[in-house]
This record gives C-alpha cells, sequence and structure tokens, in this order.
C-alpha cells in the first residue's frame, strides 16, 4: 500500500489547474459571532459538477496510461463520484460508465448521462453494484475508479487544503466530513504538511460513525448502511488505506446529529445565500455544536458540495427553524 | 429636481470603500448553454443585510450634516431598505427608527432590531405608514430616508454597476429588477457613462408593471398593490426622480410571470448553488424567457438581494420543477 504524499497533492493541484474551479472560501460575521471563532468555508459545492469528488477523479483519470485510457473508465455511485467520474472523463475524452441505481434521483442520473458518461442502471435491493463494476471491467478492461481508496483519488482531494491554507492562511482547526475517508486524508496530509500545528478533525453523522468506531477501536469497523440524510456518509467502513492515513493524523473524529445537519443547512441558506448538501454541513454542524469549547480560533471547513434534491431541501426547510 | 450624476456614483463608491461588500460577479455555464448568451450576475444577495439596499441607505446617511445626524433617522419599509438603513445608520453610529407592519415576518423584525435600530410597529390595514414616519420626522426632526427617491439613494445603487463592469467588462445588455425604480436608474446612469452602447432594460413581474405602463403612457400611473411573489416590486407608481431618469435611460421595461420568477429562484439555487430573492431573480428569468432573442450577448444581471423566508422558499421548491 502506497499511501499519497504531499508531494503527490503538489502534482495534483498542477493537473487540476485551469481545469477544476478554484473554489471561494467564505466566511460568515454571523457564523462567527453564533460560534466564538473565525471560520473559514472552503465552498466545494461551487466546484465543477457541485462537488469535491471531481478534483481526485480528473486526477486519477489524468494519470491513466494511453492504453488504459484507449479502453475508457467504470465507476459506481450514486452520489457526487458519479458526476465527478462522468465530467473528468468528459474533458479528458474518454469512455465512461458509470454503475447507479434505477431509482437515483432523476436530476442525477440525468447530469450524469448529460456529462456524456452511459449509465448501467442496477435494482440496489437485489444486485451488487461492485460486482457489476468488477464484470464491466474484467470483459472491457476498463479501469475501474473507486471513490476514495486510492492514492490519486486521495491526493487529488487533498488540493482543498492547499487552496484554502493560501486563500485563508493555515488554520487552528480543520474539519471536513469523513465519508470513506478520502477525502479528510487527502487534506489531512496536506494541512498536517503546511501547518503541522493544526488539529484536525473528522465528522460524522452520530447514525454514521464507522470511522469514530474504528479509530476508538483501532481496527475497521464495519456498520449497517447508515440512515443519514448525509448520502455522501451513507458509506459501512472507512478504506484500508484512509484509515490508515486517518489513525496518523486526525486528532478525533466528531459526531452530530440529524437535525444539527438539518439546521446548518438551512443556517447556511438563510444567512450565507450559499446551499450546501448536507455531506457539506456535516462539519458546519460540528463546528456550531463547539463540543470541545473552542474560542477565538480560526477553523478551517470542507464544504464537500452542494447537490441536494429539491424535495429534499424543501423537507428540510419546513421541519427546521 | 436634481438628478444625480455619474459623479455622484463615483462619490458613492468612494464612500461604500471598504463598507459595502464588493459583491462577486458569478457565471454559469448551464444558464450560458440555456440562454444562448454569456451571463454576468451582479450578486447583491451577497452584499450586507442581504441587499443593495445597503449601498443607497450609506451613500444617504454618511451625507447628514452634523446637525441632522444628532437627531438620527427614520425610514418606513417592510423590506430590504429597512435592513439596509438600519445597518448604516449602526455603523455611522446614528440612532434610527423604522416603521414596519405588525404582522412582517419576525426574521425581519429580529434583523431589524438586530442592528439597533427602534422598530415603529403599525397595522398596514388601519394606518398610513409615511404619515406616521412623517409624524416621526417632524416631532423629532430626524432624516426621512426614502427607498428610492433621493439622488444620495440612486447614487449609492448605481455602484452595482461601476463594479460589475470592472469584474466583467462592459456588458452588450444591462438588466436589473424594478421596484420603485432607485436601482435601475443609478445602474442605468452608470452604464450610460461607462458604455454608452449597453442597452438597458428595467425588468418587472406582469401583475407589477407600473413602470412599463408609465413608460408606455410617457407619464406616471398608479396601479393597485401588485400581488408578487418579487416582494420588492410591491410599489404601484415609479417615482418622480425615477421615472424621469428611467424615461431617458432605459431601452424598455421587460415582463415576466409569475411562473417565470419561481423557476428562476429554482434554476439559480440548484445550479448555481446561490440564493436569491424573488426580485433579484426577477431580471434572470428575463435573460431566460429571452424575448427579444439575444444571441451571443454578453448580458450584465443585478440581482438585487437575496432576502427570502425559508417557508416561502420550501413552497416555491415544493411548486416548481
Amino acid at each position: 500500500m502506497t499511501l499519497p504524499t504531499f508531494d503527490d497533492i503538489k502534482a495534483a493541484a498542477a493537473r487540476l489547474r485551469n481545469v477544476a474551479h478554484h473554489t471561494p472560501v467564505l466566511t460568515s460575521s454571523f457564523l462567527d459571532e453564533r460560534t466564538g471563532n473565525r471560520l473559514f468555508l472552503k465552498c466545494e459545492n461551487f466546484q465543477r459538477a457541485g462537488a469535491f469528488k471531481f478534483r481526485g477523479a480528473y486526477n486519477a483519470l489524468a494519470q491513466l496510461t494511453p492504453e488504459q485510457r484507449r479502453y475508457g473508465v467504470v465507476a459506481f455511485s450514486s452520489g457526487n463520484h458519479a458526476q465527478g467520474v462522468a465530467l473528468a472523463a468528459k474533458l479528458l475524452g474518454l469512455s465512461a460508465k458509470i454503475v447507479m441505481p434505477h431509482d437515483a434521483p432523476a436530476a442525477k442520473l440525468a447530469a450524469t448521462r448529460g456529462y456524456g458518461a452511459e449509465v448501467i442502471l442496477y435494482n440496489r435491493y437485489e444486485e451488487d453494484r461492485a460486482a457489476i463494476a468488477r464484470k464491466i471491467q474484467a470483459q472491457e478492461q476498463r479501469a475501474l475508479i473507486p471513490p476514495f481508496e486510492h492514492p490519486h483519488i486521495i491526493a487529488g482531494q487533498g488540493t482543498c487544503t492547499l487552496e484554502l491554507f493560501e486563500q485563508a492562511g493555515a488554520c487552528d482547526i480543520l474539519l471536513a466530513p469523513v465519508g470513506g475517508g478520502g477525502l479528510i486524508s487527502g487534506n489531512a496530509i496536506a494541512a498536517h504538511h503546511l501547518s503541522p500545528a493544526t488539529k484536525i478533525y473528522g465528522v460524522e453523522a452520530e447514525v454514521a460513525n464507522d470511522t469514530f468506531l474504528s479509530l476508538q477501536k483501532g481496527e475497521r469497523v464495519t456498520i449497517p448502511v447508515p440512515p443519514t440524510i448525509a448520502d455522501g456518509m451513507q458509506v459501512t467502513s472507512p478504506g484500508e488505506m484512509t484509515f490508515t492515513i486517518m489513525r496518523e493524523r486526525l486528532a478525533g473524529v466528531l459526531l452530530v446529529s440529524e437535525e444539527e445537519i438539518k439546521h446548518a443547512v438551512r443556517v447556511v441558506l438563510e444567512r450565507m445565500k450559499i446551499l450546501i448538501e448536507p455531506t457539506g454541513a456535516v462539519p458546519v454542524a460540528a463546528a456550531l455544536r463547539n463540543e470541545l469549547g473552542w474560542r477565538d480560533k480560526r477553523i478551517g471547513i470542507i464544504v464537500s458540495g452542494g447537490n441536494i434534491d429539491m424535495v429534499k431541501l424543501a423537507g428540510i426547510l419546513t421541519e427546521t427553524t
């Protein structure tokens, strides 16, 4: 297992230059006042395809050999990874097949197809998407692009913090959501290199605490598919590579409730006028909860993305106050 | 009647430097593709107090005499003007009384009070808010700050286009919503001076077409309070000063339906991940409708603000597709 290094992240940043959006870092006097700290939101909701996933996907696809490029790629995802891979493939002129559940939101299917990818539908109650993808990989010699467990993916995601620290200066604390761990791992490597004093925390939904439990136990724990509104966290265990990195670099994993996640989506929308998806709201919720009693800290927050179904959003706005 | 000039707008910009936010100009490949033009959204939804109104209010308050400052200000508004005046007064250390309807949304009352203003409630079905404000003005010698009909207000609003053309270059077409006409008037003066070839259009909701009718008739027309979701357009006639400027500078007024306004709020939220209020969505809706068949034009759009009640927003998201 070759772990990604800071140099890999710098190389990823060079590949992404003028390809990925250099997303803004936004601040909010309201949130600062509420938390007693100074928050810097790295807004990957403004990233191409609406989420950080494009960074890792493009970084991985750009490093395929000419041989691999000829056969194209395959990936499975019901979320942002699908669109990230599809867009990266389009930009690099590669063929892409994405395995998606047949009952995925129409908007997500349309977006993935809109980037020119072929969508392979499967029944999520009866079929195994990983098996379907591996079969396509074997039959068509396509490169399988994993959602998080790959050094090129992790290095691509780590470019968020390169930019964040450039834009806002180094932070005392760095928060990022943890699904499979790709985002936090890459950013932990970057933050540790640039500012060893920065304390790095992953944040999970309480009901999606596989990484919290894994770090507690010292080994990877698998939980049932978590019933969280943060769909980027519907992962049952951290990756082997991401777990290794997280165990080394994280000061800990913080947990927030479903109510806190919804509240954070709403507050950011109402006060900052920007739309963030529930997974992206998870670290904002942790800053609002401020369990560890931070005060006057500079807190960097990786807001993973802004892709949320409008019906789901309407529900959040109706439920919360 | 002394109309504001381009020099007044430049002077306003100097007053607003480091006080008002230099709001971003955002683009969207989705909207560009959909309209066949290139749109530049001047995002006053990110302005302090959530709308362009702060620019004019601060510019007006900053020019009060020392004598006037001692007595403070009074204004009447159920919308963004209230918060703009309240915040400007707070920053300048002036006392402010704002006359607001007793059934105004709690969030708006709280925000206005949050800026330190005293809120005077009135019953909008039985009382005349202008009369109440004039009485306070007379009794307490406070300066009455009008929402649009004043050269200092108009000059302040015009700074949007100074920034827009600096950030994005001159545009072929400039679109802005028309309530009382303060925003479009100031921006028309700025745009005409900087780029005489730019065609400037006001945009109204079909049911709030007082300026459309006034320009058609060549004199100010008064309509009943219009039942539009664009609450910044619940104005029954243009001002005398703003009408004079609009008659001279506008290429015309475009109209959009309530459905088109709601759709524009939704599309901008879903695709651009930013929250704009219905009034701010009105010119976006005109760009989407593209009634005049523009093609490959650079279209500047002043997005007036981002203040919208979350329940109202949930309704829009549930209704539209």
